[in-house]
């Protein structure tokens, strides 16, 4: 039996949307293992009897039954609970009726409609009697449809905090700054990294194949990461000019690369003026209703002691008194950040805008900073930092990715931590994908760590085999992916502040092997967009050997991939298509003759293209 | 065993939303039957150890668990399939991390949470260790709450399609008029009803208990219907004058009553001067942008025969090709439209906008239609015209409310078309309030016909007695109810163009106990808010006797409706809280005594408050 409690559509969401503005895509789920085929019966919703309403819907129909057009649907991929089914269709009126139809064991077949869960018959027309229960696609309108700039699927983005990465102009370093990596970070430690370090090693970033540079707040604040914003307008003094940042940005898109600023517009800093302000003046401040002020006096007026929670009489981000939160309500804030959003646009000519704490500030202010910000450059990336569940944000309105932290917590559950399966690591990946739109997923941003989480060397208890794996798998899976600075030579740390040590520069202390491997999987994605590809199909996964392969596949170009994450040899009988044949070992850049089987040393793999 | 995969909770959606700038509101699907206990496990997102983050979350917690809170969550409804579980929080730093836990039989547990749901265990503290697998509420901006006006879940509405209400100026009545009620109507039929018609009878109106006229269009159009435009801003002449509205609309309004017009932006009528501009001009026509042509010359050039729907070649309205669809992303129709809006609202102070056809037009075009016209009257209602699941256009950033017609297919069902037993209209009729947010079904707008269904007696095959328990039901449930023009008098109609009738005003010809019933049930429902409550307590349902008695609550005050859609009599055993009681009848205001059972005629009911 099919257990219907499992059965789950809705229309306008991730399991129906426009993927582009001609084509609708259409997933139902269903409990794992109870459906052999899935079919969507769909056709024109203002007149059925019309065939489906032309676009692909003019297949010719041998149900026998009134109007509409079956389309098969492909099992998309399984979870740990579910199967998801999935299928394109192209109405000629961009608009659709529509119903799922299910065929279990034992010939059981059922009706999936809006309203409605009906067992259904060989002989008799089910459809007419349900058409009125059936879902609805009311209209495919252009402006609606997700639409992320194209180039952010082919970027290869590199994180930097400005503080750590090179040390270009010493005569701005702050007064108390350490000499370079002479010790390991406090939260308080200033190190004297600046704009002038990264446009000298501009060409270590090109030779490594980064094509977009995404930069921690670069703006003025009285912190090392400079996300308590003293001034948004201002490039920190101990940072640089804007003279340096249009140096830096010109050079970086003479390299064609990317760049992507912070914007911190969740709270402000405790030394803006305006909290400044607040702070002097009380309720007669002109910028009382830019913050959330519970009562006065403030608890930091004093600025001696810590105050306790239940203290905090404002508004602020987590309880960090440093950083009261901004009422993005008030038209004076909407306008003032919105400025802020258009000046570095227009004056700096940056790519994209990575927004802070972004699920936490009001939706819409978003949607009002999306229209502004895209009208003066369409191809702006604007990317969310939402940790959870984020497709309220995703809707086309708002942003066009977020940082995929789902899909960041399920390599490092299996690569890092080993507490996935092989099957419960294909299982998550997979549950990350069916959750979205695949248009979403395509420009995810795709990361393992960053500024607010351990690196992935940590995360693997110092096992670099282990994190090469999970770079491997982060490169050959679709979204945008990001190496945080130093990732590439083996830099290591712990939870913040270990993990924004300074960038080492001495050769002889980069892992060399690392930087190649991070070098190679650059290549082979830029080189091969079947790696970018976003469908990916699990060929074999062993919970045994810890170990599994997949195929990605493009235009008639298939590679495989497969991996071993355990501490001994993993053989692997391969699929019948892969069986003996000649193929090119394109990581390696070797021809190799496959056999029946595949043996992948111990935290090893293997990209094979056929 | 507790069925994971018909387990359902998302946040951002009906399960998991704002109901106020303070309240959370969350719930949790279970297969049903199978959860005894459901308990929501909430707290601070930044100090789990905080002990829940304040708000009504500090209660005293016994489980022994780290941090956040036990709020017992209550069983809301069951459905066919499912057990819906509620419960609501305040946080006091208005952000909430949150986990649900399960209990079923033999002591069965399980937590769920946004990444996984794992088997728990009586001794273990199971929190910490799935901390960072919770669900997330990163914030709840006031902005960003649904926030339909207060009025509207106190109004009472009654459609008026003004070609059929009353002629009040014979003068202006088209050249082709035919004697009113002479016949029934044809889909071109003019009978010559306007708005002086109206205005005349707003007394009737007002006696009846009306407190909201919401009328299909009154602007220029070619058809009875007006759904043609012509002119956005000229009044049909067969209708009336500016004049002729002004008086209207403050006529209405010293009566307490609102007034609503039918915003008809997703089509304009072919004698617009912008379609006709195209037709003259073609390609080089100013207004070319304004549609969607896919080829010239036009189909309708000629106006001489029927096209078949494949030579359609602009996008209209169905196949209608008197409606070419208007392009609402260009930004000229979207001033133009919106001007329209801003027009009827400053210049004549009506109260709401019906959307006519609002789920094919773009919802970006709606986001702004929102924002400009609640910034020059916060007040005014929104009401858009889908039909299917709505949930999309109803996040709080385009509509106040959408038609209720899946509520309307639920009390159909039951107490016309007889498909549907009581209980499965009682799991039909929550499976309707379990799809969203409380505060959106409290001003969905209530129907249980228009100009665009057969009238409810019409559905109810001429039992006026059915129909009476179907208006019964739409008076005592959530929402804002309207009767379509002359259903109070019992006038018949089936599908259109005969659901649109001439208003009878020979008063011997009505249906005075059909009249006195809508004015008790009006009455009756301005009289006792607990009828107007959402929650509805289903005390009996019996399928053999296809009755039901429910309960609803509201500051105390409880009342029980009993209701019997069969034609024998029904006898239900009354709960224990009831039997026995003196109570009163408020619809015959009688006293009554009650027993251990309550027995209704056919086709009967009864509104007992204890």
């Amino acid at each position: 039996m099919i257990t219907k409690a499992a059965i789950y559509h809705r229309s306008h969401s991730s399991y129906s949307y426009a993927y582009d503005k001609d084509t609708l895509h259409l997933r139902i789920r269903t409990a794992k293992g109870e459906v052999d085929n899935a079919t969507l019966r769909i056709g024109d919703p203002y007149d059925w009897t019309f065939g489906g309403g032309g676009g692909n819907l003019n297949a010719e129909d041998a149900s026998g039954w009134t109007g509409g057009t079956n389309l098969p649907m492909i099992k998309e991929c399984e979870t740990e609970l579910f199967d998801y089914w999935f299928c394109e269709a192209q109405p000629r009126f961009y608009r659709a009726r529509y119903a799922f139809l299910l065929e279990g064991k034992d010939s059981e077949k059922l009706l999936v409609s809006e309203k409605l869960i009906t067992q259904i018959t060989d002989d008799a027309d089910p459809i007419l009697s349900q058409l009125l229960n059936f879902y609805c696609f009311p209209y495919m309108n252009p402006t609606d449809v997700f639409n992320a700039p194209e180039w952010v699927k082919e970027t290869i983005w590199y994180q930097i905090f400005p503080e750590r990465f090179a040390n270009g102009d010493p005569s701005i370093s702050p007064k108390n700054v350490l000499p370079w990596g002479s010790e390991d970070p406090k939260t308080n430690s200033f190190f004297g990294g600046d704009l002038q370090g990264v446009i000298d090693h501009l060409d270590y970033l090109q030779d490594l194949g980064i094509t977009g540079i995404y930069f921690t707040p670069i703006t003025q604040g009285e912190t090392n990461h400079k996300y308590d914003t003293t001034d948004y307008l201002k490039v920190d003094p101990a940072f640089g000019s804007d003279e340096t940042v249009h140096t830096l940005i010109d050079e970086a898109h003479k390299r064609g690369m990317k760049v992507m600023l912070d914007a911190v517009f969740n709270h402000i800093g405790a030394n803006s003026i305006q909290w400044q302000d607040v702070i002097k003046h009380g309720k007669d401040s002109q910028y009382i209703d830019w913050f959330y002020v519970e009562q006065f006096p403030l608890i930091d007026e004093s600025k001696k002691a810590y105050h306790s929670k239940e203290q905090l009489n404002y508004r602020a981000f987590a309880f960090a008194q440093n950083m009261p939160k901004l009422n993005t309500e008030n038209p004076e804030v909407i306008e003032y950040l919105i400025e802020v959003g258009r000046y570095w646009v227009k004056n700096f000519d940056i790519d994209a805008w990575r927004l802070d704490v972004a699920n936490e500030v009001d939706q819409r202010f978003w949607r009002r900073f999306r229209d502004e910000l895209k009208a003066i450059k369409p191809e702006l990336y604007i990317l969310g930092e939402v940790w959870h569940d984020s497709m309220n944000w995703l809707g086309g309105d708002q942003f066009d990715g977020v940082m995929n932290y789902p899909l960041a917590d399920a390599m490092l559950g299996f690569f890092a931590h080993d507490n996935l399966s092989a099957n419960q690591f294909k299982f998550a990946v997979n549950d990350v994908n069916a959750n979205y739109p695949i248009n979403v997923n395509e420009v995810a941003f795709s990361l393992l760590d960053s500024h607010d989480t351990p690196r992935i060397i940590n995360r693997c208890n110092g096992n670099k085999e282990k994190a090469k794996l999970a770079y491997l798998f982060q490169f050959t899976h679709s979204g945008t992916p990001c190496i945080y600075y130093g990732g590439e030579i083996g830099l290591d740390g712990g939870v913040d502040p270990l993990n924004r040590k300074c960038m080492i520069w001495d050769e002889r202390q980069h892992d060399m092997n690392m930087k190649h491997h991070i070098m190679q999987l650059i290549k082979l994605r830029k080189a091969h967009p079947a790696l970018r590809a976003h469908a990916i199909n699990w060929l074999v996964v062993d919970d045994e050997q810890q170990c599994f392969i997949y195929q990605k596949e493009y235009q008639g170009e298939r590679i495989i991939i497969a991996m071993n994450n355990s501490n001994a040899p993993a053989c692997m009988t391969l699929p019948s298509e892969w069986r003996d044949q000649e193929v090119t070992d394109i990581y390696h850049e070797t021809a190799v003759k496959l056999t029946q089987s595949l043996t992948v040393p111990a935290f090893g793999f293997a990209v094979y293209q056929i």
